[in-house]
């Protein structure tokens, strides 16, 4: 059983995280973290969370936590990631990390402290996203030049300001650098009008945004004959909480060092 | 059983017509014709389009046609129609036409006929795609502005060379109109970059290009808690073939007049 | 705007309705009813919900609300729910009625209210499931027995002890009737091992049960050439508590009598 | 270039595979082999397959073939490909089977030519069906037994009599090995009534039967806040040509040896 504490417990990436650990067998709570002179130190975290009495109370410092946590998982902000690294590496705990959004100077800090903690890092946790990653490599190796187009078909919630989304983008540039191709030159992101017959060099993008979908991607590679369609559905954020936890307890057996999801994933 | 000639047995739409006319229990095949001089006339029809024997020889002349022949079908030219409506309205016969590209001088000669031949003329013959129009009114007028994002998503093969397809255009048409709304305003072809927030009349297009994909829409009105998608995805021009037999059953039993499939099927 | 009061405003479903209630520009919240003798009593049922104060406070009592409310809306226990009737009948208000589980006896009761006051009745509120009912009674009937084949094919979570779901019988039997089949006879629900050819009558059901999908229904009607799907997913229990709000909204402006969610629809 | 000879190039797949070889920009047509006595003996195959003429003119004994043929491609029974066989490890050809329903005896003999004679024998030859197995094996060891419900979805056309299909057994199997579990076991075929909440070791399937789909095959792996489909998805026997002409090209700078899909495709 890997101990687990959460920073940040009481927001709702937070509440998450204490019901995907409640969930695992192999995982279970043993610390959470709220701001400091919150309202809510003293409280239950799992009475926060919605999953009933864990006899766990919120605490408002790392330092109040019990000897045997190891590892913290965190989703907070670049400078309070930072300080728990800190903590980490002086009381030999380990870390997930699920902050986004630092800066080259933040990223710089945190990876000094490879060497003396084990850690980690991944901008999505999403267990589905990183093995979507990973097939797709497959997949566009096997196929090759071999005539298949490839189409990235993506769809979010009414509220998503920029197309396609990131991940999106991230799965054609996997496509493309097992491909040896670029996509700055072979992306197609809209089709109006007269377009002419496709390249089949294109990586074409097709975007939809509509009611309260979370996340749905769909990478299809296409030739005269057949289709293969390789598609993650996200439908809440559990999703990045699983893999958190995941991560979690397959950093609990690993020496210092900054990992990614694929390494969790043994991808 | 309605005695049925296909006019343009020898192309590929000729061929298929004679396999939809052959798997149709209500339906016979009484003729076939094929331009005048070709080396074809005296074949098997049957056997041209790969279904054995029939017993019915091809010929070049409407006049040769067996006076039990009731309706024509004709996917061919503009001046190929006309003279064939004209054959229709001295002889007595009926005629389906899923002919295209009619300049508006032809359209103008055609609807001339429409007091003298029972005719079915429609750019579209499918019946799969006729239907769903019908279903994309009902459902915009149902769901009306209740907050339902509609978009429309389509695939075709890699050689299609306009997008959105002309069909996609269509439904979104139907669907504009069914909420009084602009297709010209609304319509959202391409999203790229930083675009915002959805607006909510928005009507979004997404455009997929690959492989040997005959035709597939999907008309999405998707709210918080719910999603309602209504697909077309034709695999052969056997649907519209299919259609075309429909329509020569029906128009069998109709006074002169020019009818659309909405007609044919009802609604 | 349609001033409303939610019953059972502390559950999970009461809860619900206060957000959609909150997203809908023609109504407004106008009072919430909890358990009588609840702790909850006199708490502001905005923040109770988690969508912010809304200056209304949970009542124990029908009694105490405001003149001014003119729909109930009720997801509760038969027993509730004919007492809420009775209220109605006596105070001059409206209501619609979530609730499931009623015998026969108390189904009688109900509908003994029917010439007193105006209510929405449905065992399922959602739009997009009623529209969809709606649509395959109009493609059922367009495609009649022209040799399109029926499938419905339905997902739901792994917690789900019935397979196939009420609501995929339900479309099954809605297909059945406008085509004159019965569904007892034509329903297949299960292939397994050498079963032969397709019978062009049969309605088949395929059944997935994976994860958390909340539920997913798609029937599917295909021949050569094409096919046509009509697909329903609900994401959240919001699909039916905004259908429970559009019938509240609808019903304000109602005589007496009892009403489905068609009726509401205007389908 | 690859030199190619088709045996049974007159039927539909010899046809089909005549298209795959046209379309190829690495491989060409060198030969085409009927029946002993055909009339077809001495025909264009272009114009037999609908290309257009080739110069290649149709034989009927492998004797006759022009030197310069590198390998067959044989789709045809038995008793032709084990004679075919014969005649490659004499000649020092190449050969690509795709002749199915050989029993013990027959595949003892075809294995005994893997000394003599570099050949790719697979049951099916679709590139994306072989794909779609390896990123089945990569996916179900990695998702493991961290709660991910796996389910197949398969679809047909009418006229297929058993359920599920080969492949989806094959796919079933692929997981199950991946994951130490037995699909005699743990596969679940058929859900109906009251089946009770999802064991999370089954391996479920679903089976469609509708119109003219050729193969549609999905797995999804689902958890809690997410999905991830596998899908495969043939439109016509192009798939299998395809993949045996890419066999064949493999093949031609091959050792002797008994060589599978997943060798061609380095999977």
């Amino acid at each position: 059983m890997t101990r687990i504490a959460i920073v940040g417990v009481a927001g709702r990436m937070g509440r998450t995280l204490v019901n995907a650990v409640q969930q695992d067998d192999n995982a279970t709570l043993a610390g959470g973290i709220v701001e400091p002179g919150s309202s809510l130190v003293g409280a239950d975290i799992g009475e926060l969370a919605g999953v009933g009495k864990l006899d766990v109370a919120a605490m408002d410092s790392l330092e109040d936590l019990a000897a045997d946590v190891e590892v913290l998982i965190d989703f907070t902000t670049p400078q309070v990631t930072l300080a728990n690294l800190a903590f980490c590496a002086e009381h030999g705990k380990r870390i997930v990390i699920g902050t986004t959004g630092l800066n080259d100077e933040e990223l710089g800090a945190l990876d000094g402290y490879r060497d003396r903690v084990p850690m980690v890092f991944a901008p999505n946790m999403s267990v589905g996203v990183n093995l979507t990653l990973k097939l797709l490599e497959t997949a566009a190796k096997a196929l090759g030049d071999e005539g298949y187009d490839i189409e990235v078909i993506e769809a979010h919630h009414r509220h998503k300001v920029d197309a396609p989304s990131g991940t999106a983008l991230k799965m054609g540039e996997v496509v493309a650098e097992s491909l040896d191709r670029s996509l700055k030159e072979h992306g197609v992101f809209a089709r109006e009008g007269q377009c002419g017959p496709r390249d089949p060099k294109e990586i074409g993008f097709a975007t939809v945004r509509a009611g309260d979908i979370v996340g749905e991607h769909t990478v299809m590679f296409a030739t005269e004959g057949e289709r293969i369609e390789i598609t993650h559905k996200a439908s809440s954020r559990m999703t990045f909480a699983k893999g958190a936890v995941r991560a979690a307890r397959w950093v609990a057996g690993q020496a210092n060092g900054r990992y990614s999801m694929q390494d969790v994933l043994g991808l």
